[in-house]
């Protein structure tokens, strides 16, 4: 039987590098009077439906790999996944 | 005493809006032979860094106003708000 998987990947710049636009975020947020607000760091999100007859370590598997080698760039990025059953 | 939390923010096209980028992903990764990818929706991410001597729940209407106001258009996007302690 085919199951429905949700995945969710978050890829976001490495901290050692600049994220230029998060810094803006953050400055407009704090010119605004938000003054409690530190830092932002801004990244992408996907949500990813899979019609899957495998496991979830196969999903798992493949979708880590997806996310690293597609999604993201491993130079500068990192990547996070959650995977709902 | 100044406490440290930490926001994620998800901001991603409501489900009746085309996600042209999100298809883009999808047919590409469908055309890399990754079939069992039934939809694919791209959306923004941000982490925000809150240094706050407030409560949680003040944190969070806080966030909530910004999230909707400020990081994401309410006419064509969702937002959803998770706060670390």
């Amino acid at each position: 039987m085919k199951r429905h998987m949700k995945a969710h990947v978050f890829v976001t710049l490495k901290k050692t590098v600049l994220d230029a636009q998060g810094k803006t975020v953050c400055q407009a947020l704090r010119g605004m009077g938000h003054n409690s607000i530190v830092d932002v760091r801004q990244g992408k999100y996907f949500e990813i439906d899979i019609a899957s007859g495998a496991s979830v370590e196969a999903v798992r598997a493949e979708l880590n790999q997806i996310a690293q080698d597609i999604l993201a760039n491993p130079v500068i990025e990192d990547c996070r996944l959650e995977i709902e059953e």
